[in-house]
């Protein structure tokens, strides 16, 4: 738990840098949504202020006057208990409130708290839901920089986002397989910095003797499942993961482009040839377990992955692994609208563990548990080989 | 025909109107696209562009210098024989070009055109070109307002788009029954002017006995209609109206809203209470057809409007005809691209005759023959009776 | 108008045919239901006798009893002014009442009307309704083989029919163009024999010159448009045409299969090479109107069809013609349940004349108005080109 | 593993019994398929033997002839690797081949089967492939029970298949919590009898102390959490299950009709009165978590419910459990067609323990994992609380 004084830090930092990402942005871009699971980024820009403004100011700020009226309605997301929401295909159909409406609306929020944090001595209950916030506010900025990434990235100009943004870290070392005994591990976080619900209590987790490796998949490695055939195979994938690949016709990574003859990607900097060095990236989870079939291998489970995580450098990819999102012994909703955080997405989706490129600096730690659809691409996942 | 100084002035008067039309937009709105009839501003403007670049510049102004090679691929509308096009669910996914981007782009295109009717005496084939282009742009005028409509009165927070514009002009008279006399009546245009392919060529058509009302339905009568129960009554409709309105859970014109007991509708000039007297407005034909099966009575033909049309005043709505659209006696396609403008959409579709209060100025004309899907509401549609 | 000894034996004629049809069939083949527009034989045997018992039998026959509360539910098909339906989707999943219940109801109904029939005079009211139930049972028949074609011939083992069913028969003689002068025209029923309302009144119609060809187009003349990408040319092709034959990849007649090079047929006969001078058939009207364009030829109204029919031989397929399927003039539909016989679907449909080898004997006639939606090709459809 | 004697009983026990269960259907029962989940009961019969045919005889009969060369094609189900196979739901449109031929069919493979096991010493190889054989056999023996309880009771008929059948089994007895400690346990199957390769290898589960029910929930039980408004309080639902229940109006257990204010179930014996004290059953994994929830307690893992099943009787519904169907560690699919058996479903589905009232005799087990998508319903699912 941070002091009140570092919190008022962590928070400005915070704030500022949602605006820092979207300050490469046209007014047009933060509007737009491609898909469903894409929110344009005026919306992350307000629903993250509507957090603050819904679960601090308003129960805990004397005289606190709302922004407007209308605000939580067209920004409150999956909280059903907190009012009518909108209905998430359409939050692209939403020309009004304008960008510079969110501004002044994230200005006028960011405002009063930091007029509360200075103010008082707040209550730990307080500081809690602060902090709370600002980490809600980082998971939004990661959304923010893949969100605009489909955008653009699906866009048939492909503009640029920011020439100088890095998406391909390579690891410049051999793969090795890292070799861990059975036995009794533990499991989950168990310090008293911040951590989300999903991710206590710490628990005994048996694992049988497993190897995983140093590394993450690198294109050239994808490329070579891709060139033999691995898309047509059936045998290679799910029975759902077949129906995906084939309704949408899906033979390459998302973002891939063959242009005469080779294989280029978009990136936030640009389209580019391919790096085969590079750690594959935005692929499915359907994607990454047909890739290990094919090797003969497997993904490592959450548990083994956290276990071993110590012994590889992580952070650039999310990795998918074939642990099924479920809740860890013991686990309980908080009441109320803030218990609908992670418990209700526990079913149909796959933990992915790490961390990515679009991470912000300390959002993300060794028992963190990131989840997904399992046909979803558009965040930075990766694949790290086990068996 | 217009004389090529006349032609210059019609030019320079339907580009600047467009944009006298977006004025009152904010950037964002440009954007987006919340149903698959409606478009984007921005694309609008854009296309109306295109059109003059693609079918009079490029093939007619020597030396002629694209503004950018990607336009025609994000602007093409229909005109598949012309490239590829983007898919018409798309558009409200493309954030660029940018809104900033779009003017220029009117700007150098419609300086091109000055410059080449300026320059030298044109062919009339490409003055016809031109003036085709100008009406083009005027038929998109009227889409501009209800596209906007659609996308101003479908946001939750019902944002006006302008005070001042008046789109329930109310008939100040009883309604009379025309009567005419069956013969033959010559249908179809004859005249030197502009008109489109579809209304030629003049012919004949034999009409039986028939009288039409001298005025259109109101709101207060369509309120009857709904207040007797007749969005329940199965036998007042056709099957797929029947299907239409169960499926879509409607019960009242477009833009009605309830609140606390008392009709309102939204309206360019924002929300406010349903006006009695005026003609209602954005009925589908399956509910114009519905409400004249409960009073007893029937929709005009297309024919029958045309032959009435001297003895009532009209203008500001579309009014829904009986008739289904198909080609006139003689018709044949324009070859090439321009040959998909009328004849491709000639199934399945309701003839609509008149205008609307988004109509620009000497864009219609009796013979005039406007076109859209039976469930279609977003224009301002009407209805006058007829048996 | 018919005696009423005629209608006994009219009446008898009729329900024996039907069962005459279906006694080719196994028990399955009367249950299932590929898709939305065909139903199971077993329901149209149901329907039609559920017909007489609902209209006839229960509101005229003094002391008749229901053979079964439930049937009413069961084969109620559109008539939605009369209790609930069973949706039409829905009815190929319905393996009770079973095939010989069916049949016992139809014996219990056919002789119920044969005792009121023999055992008074009827009123004329009743005459009618018993004539339409006969006629609508006719209608039924023509649905059995083509709907019967279907079951059989989208199943992957190509059953027969009935070996001895002719559905091919060649017009032995070149085309020529029937040339028919301007003028007024009667059309419409005006005789006293039994119609549709859809048919009345006779109305004058005025029709511009024009000419007719003598006889149906042939495979042979279909294939050469196959063969020069009729298909791929989007010209030819209405915008929903050309979506419909690319959302489901149609790039031929229904039932028509490429075995070893060498196009085949499915036939109630069987599947057999196709015929290249027998009529074609199987076709949609967006098909037979881009064949049409690709001749720079048309398709006729259905007021020049019904003006030139007496010239050239006609019978064995249904001729799409350009006529939506719209009221005559001073049509108004019957009061209540019967009302929703034809004039309901008075949209999105296109007129068709003619008859079928499907058509029962002098059950259509010069007037016969049959419709269906522009994409349909189940019906033994066929194309006559007029300029 | 049984002897080669042992096997031939068991293959004719096995066969006979699903001839067994079809008796009481009617011809047409044969034939519908009513959702996708559910196949037409023709199907089961044709596909177990195809099973036996493809993977038995075909390979490993010296001389086999197949009944027909068609036959596969039909009868294929998800064995991807094997030909084409008929889509899933299109397996209710097949009329062909008749209940009749599918009887033939069978006798035929039967009979090759016998000769084959009589003739000769069989491999090991050859022994297993018929047992699997026969379990497969037995699991669609389940599926036959459920599939025709869907069928019927979907009719509007409500047709009772069976007036022996008992489907509610009380268990009369007061429930209690079994408590279990913190441990290792020993997972998976370690006998020689017969199981499938998910439940290999056995595998060391670390539990903490937990306690589960001696006694299923009971429809009195489930209807205090429908009468309390469970169905309507978002908090207590997944958020793909409040979507699930709102977009299928979904406030009951399948089957359950509220009949003059008495809730009635539907079972094969006919629809009765809900019985109070019988287990609740057709339930799907979301709304058992909902219930659970609101109770405060959470449903086992299945690691947890295969720890404590001795203490508890079972066999009467398949049970629920929190536990995603993945691979235990050292999972191998067997290579070729045999191999998408199972491993192919690890993903997006619940394991369910137990067995039910329609389970073959012997063909469930402790370590029996049986999964399901997380909406399904049709099974004799059922519901045991853990905390």
């Amino acid at each position: 738990m941070q002091s009140q004084q570092e919190l008022i830090s962590f928070f400005n930092e915070t704030r500022a840098r949602s605006e820092l990402i979207c300050s490469f942005l046209e007014t047009e871009d933060y509007v737009v949504q491609p898909i469903v699971d894409v929110s344009p980024p005026k919306w992350h820009l307000g629903h993250t202020t509507w957090f603050f403004e819904e679960f601090v100011l308003k129960p805990h700020k004397p005289g606190y006057k709302l922004f407007d009226e209308n605000s939580a309605y067209v920004f409150n997301s999956y909280y059903e208990s907190v009012g009518e929401k909108v209905i998430r295909t359409n939050r692209g159909n939403l020309s009004r409130p304008t960008v510079a409406w969110v501004y002044d609306y994230r200005t006028y929020v960011s405002k009063a708290l930091q007029e509360l944090m200075k103010s008082e001595e707040l209550s730990e209950e307080i500081l809690e839901l602060i902090e709370i916030g600002c980490h809600h506010e980082k998971q939004h900025q990661e959304l923010l920089y893949t969100d605009i990434k489909y955008i653009l990235g699906n866009n048939p100009l492909f503009p640029k986002y920011n020439d100088q943004f890095k998406e391909n870290p390579i690891e410049d070392f051999k793969a090795e397989w890292i070799k861990l005994s059975e036995g009794l591990y533990e499991i989950g976080h168990n310090t008293n910095d911040f951590c989300y619900d999903n991710e206590l209590g710490q628990h005994k987790v048996f694992l049988d003797d497993f190897v995983i490796s140093s590394k993450l998949l690198t294109n050239a490695e994808y490329l070579e499942f891709m060139e033999s055939g691995g898309y047509n195979d059936v045998l290679l994938w799910h029975a759902e993961g077949w129906d995906w690949i084939n309704n949408n016709k899906i033979n390459s990574p998302l973002y891939w482009h063959k242009i005469e003859g080779e294989w280029h990607s978009y990136g936030l900097n640009g389209l580019h040839p391919v790096i085969p060095e590079a750690p594959v990236t935005h692929i499915s989870y359907f994607e990454a377990f047909a890739y290990a079939q094919w090797r003969g291998l497997r993904l490592p489970t959450e548990f083994e992955w956290e276990a071993a995580n110590e012994y590889f450098k992580w952070g650039s990819r999310w990795e998918w692994t074939e642990s099924a999102y479920s809740p860890y012994p013991g686990y309980t909703k908080a009441p109320g609208a803030l218990g609908e955080y992670n418990g209700k997405f526990m079913v149909n989706q796959k933990v992915l563990r790490g961390g990515s490129v679009a991470t912000s600096k300390n959002h993300t730690r060794p028992t963190y548990r990131n989840f997904f659809h399992p046909q979803l691409r558009w965040q930075f996942t990766g694949l790290r080989l086990a068996k």
